[in-house]
């Protein structure tokens, strides 16, 4: 399926906020409400004017049908070394199983090699099964444990 | 010990620089030559007129003693909430064993609760082998297997 990446506007919110919704761990902590909660816009904003940050969504015929998060970090480490994470990556339970999560991804892996970085760096939830050996297939190594504190 | 965070300036980078190289792992790909390679010096201008950067560190009787980056990042998921990632954690060899580390994370984890972050979260190289006990102390969970691709 020939898709089209780009940075997402305020009115793909709505679509971006139903993949995160529409997932095991996404529908315990996300609210996709008409009108949208007002923090998600408020993130939006803060996202679209940093640079480095981009939430980036994929077209298919005019629809979206899969989004990621992708942050540039500069850093000291690795002689100044800047690096790529990618966070929140979806692809529309309509759409899945044709390959949409793997181009998406490889855009990103492009994404970051335009920037320069020397990696990119993800952590999977580890209840996601299937998400280790997707990223494995990508070229991935679990080579860092994440470890996370949840302050609320 | 009593310590003092503060950001980091352009003065305190070769003191940065010989911590992150002084490691088994940074002893491989860090350049603690003096002058410091230009590379240090343009990553330290891009994170200090980041507002979502903030290179930290910890002194002592006027000397530096410990460093580590903190990066907040804006997100759509989590209702439009804030994570803080912690990087390049070091304490100075002299000065190891005396909860320098430990002072160095809480400060970290009070910052992130400033700046509203519903998580602080880190990836430690699996080679590490005590780092997964000491931030399992700190309360961080091993909830999310990170994963690196390296590009360079």
């Amino acid at each position: 399926m020939p898709l089209k990446f780009r940075q997402a506007t305020r009115e793909d919110l709505p679509a971006i906020v139903r993949m995160l919704a529409d997932d095991f761990l996404g529908a315990t902590r996300e609210r996709n409400e008409n009108p949208l909660p007002e923090s998600y816009v408020k993130a939006f904003g803060e996202i679209e004017t940093d640079k480095n940050n981009e939430l980036i969504v994929a077209e298919a015929n005019g629809e979206i049908v899969g989004t990621l998060q992708i942050t540039f970090t500069p850093s000291i480490s690795f002689q100044g070394g800047k690096r790529a994470t990618v966070e929140s990556v979806r692809v529309d339970d309509k759409y899945r199983g044709q390959g949409i999560g793997k181009q998406l991804m490889q855009w990103a892996i492009n994404r970051a090699r335009e920037e320069n970085c020397f990696a990119v760096q993800l952590t999977t939830n580890s209840e996601r099964a299937d998400a280790h050996r997707f990223y494995e297939e990508l070229g991935f190594k679990g080579s860092h444990p994440g470890m996370k504190l949840y302050l609320k």
